[in-house]
């Protein structure tokens, strides 16, 4: 390990360990909701996982010297919608899945009622942790409305949840790579990209920056979706938490299957590279650590 | 029929209109959406119903001689909030209904999994809506943001959703008034009292006007829910488009169940004129369409 990424794990570890904390406080013990159901969001919101939305979100303000701790309210927003889609995905009608990280999935533990409502809870109060931004931490108005609209679309119909539908109505017949790509733009790097441009709206982003962001972010959200499909081939299931080839077990298309593993594996590097190229080549001050992110994707192994 | 209840009528008929023309608007045809998905949430959102809260936003704006044009985007998206609740309540998991107002229920003809899906789109686009004020009609962020959080607090863990899981998870042992007191307030009032602030807040409504449609919000929402209870005992089953005594048939626990149907009656004229009083006590300069709308809803019998 030499000292660079030794600098980066490190950095990982921190900002990691920050939105761990700013995510527990978002449920407070004192709250006034019924505790079964702020046991149910809390169960799947403190499950861990990578926090890599968090992380770009927080990454994207550091490259434009904004505040990282305004930037932490809409870190635990995009947490929130991202967790309350994984709960919604692994209900019996979805994909009926019973385990998560290898902890069993949220209507598993609460039942199903719950789980629904739970995860209509985050989605809801992602709006309200966003807010954050302009009451406590003073961001204009303007930027965090921006913020709040802009999770409206990545993470609705347009969004996130278009994707998950073209994916579910798609299960069956799925035949072209447009089709796949679409699935990929709108359940991942939708959310990714949203990230991206709410780090760089809490920083005051312009438009020619938050184009980067944009860009930036739909070509490691399509190379993080790719790494996905290739370690579901490859992975090791420890480090993974779930069984490799679970897609193809299930019948479903992934990008292996439509142009190869090695092919898969080149698309990613190509797609990494194209993303921080775009990044360098606009201003941003600070741009090492969501470079280092890229990279970082593009690497894992889980 | 005497002239001003002619009058009442017609302005109903006429606001009703504007509503579900803009609802209609809010989904469109050429929207980049997977099709099945759209008319899932289409579905719901255009199967009637009586739009009380989206009447609630403009007779609230107009109480104050707000632009009720600028709170028809507040007015959609507290519809869109209400429809995916009772699309999510409806469900197998949760109540159970194959037909709400006569019309199979979401997940009766499009599926469970897209029911649960245009529920989350809904949900989701509510809030891109109401950022349209602002948009499109120049309400002042800060004004629009102030509307978003309260439509995350008010629809949220604290707010409807709260009372749903509340009302299930106490759906076997429900024994005392407060519990059902609570339910009613987080799972009616609380959209109620949104719908009036967000109208007030569109036109520019002071802290103290503020306060006075919070509380005629709460005592309005809380006797339409009495109301709600009573017609389930006495209504005409054609009118409500479902079978009577269906919460006894069930086992719910309503008002009557514990004060008695005539104190119940007395309860909802009682909760009525307080919300009226206060209204009346507050500056607002056109109040009538607010107190004509109490006093519609207290005599409805569906």
């Amino acid at each position: 390990m030499n000292n660079e990424e030794l600098t980066f794990e490190s950095y990982m570890a921190a900002e990691t360990a920050k939105v761990e904390a700013a995510l527990a406080r978002i449920l407070p013990a004192g709250w006034d909701v019924p505790e079964e159901l702020r046991a149910a969001m809390g169960y799947s919101l403190m499950a861990g996982g990578k926090r890599l939305r968090p992380l770009l979100v927080l990454a994207a303000a550091e490259a434009l010297r904004g505040s990282k701790e305004a930037a932490l309210p809409v870190a635990c927003a995009i947490e929130m919608v991202h967790t309350y889609s994984l709960i919604h995905d692994d209900l019996p009608a979805m994909d009926n899945d019973d385990y998560r990280r290898g902890k069993l999935t949220n209507h598993k533990v609460y039942g199903e009622a719950l789980a629904i409502l739970a995860g209509d809870a985050l989605l809801t109060h992602a709006f309200h942790a966003a807010a954050q931004a302009y009451r406590i931490h003073g961001v204009p108005a303007e930027q965090v409305l921006n913020i709040m609209d802009d999770l409206a679309v990545y993470a609705g119909a347009c969004g996130m949840v278009g994707g998950q539908a073209a994916d579910m109505l798609g299960e069956q017949g799925l035949t072209r790579l447009e089709d796949l790509q679409y699935i990929h733009t709108h359940k991942t790097s939708d959310l990714i990209v949203f990230s991206l441009l709410a780090g760089g709206r809490i920083a005051g982003a312009n438009e020619k920056q938050l184009q980067a962001l944009e860009s930036f972010g739909y070509a490691i959200g399509l190379a993080f979706q790719i790494q996905d499909d290739i370690l579901d081939v490859t992975g090791d299931e420890q480090k993974l938490g779930k069984p490799t080839n679970s897609d193809e077990k299930q019948q479903k298309v992934t990008y292996p299957f439509f142009i190869g593993l090695e092919a898969s594996e080149a698309r990613v590097r190509e797609l990494t590279l194209e993303g921080k190229q775009v990044l360098l080549a606009a201003d941003f001050p600070r741009p090492e650590r969501l470079l280092q992110l890229a990279d970082f994707l593009m690497r894992r192994d889980h």
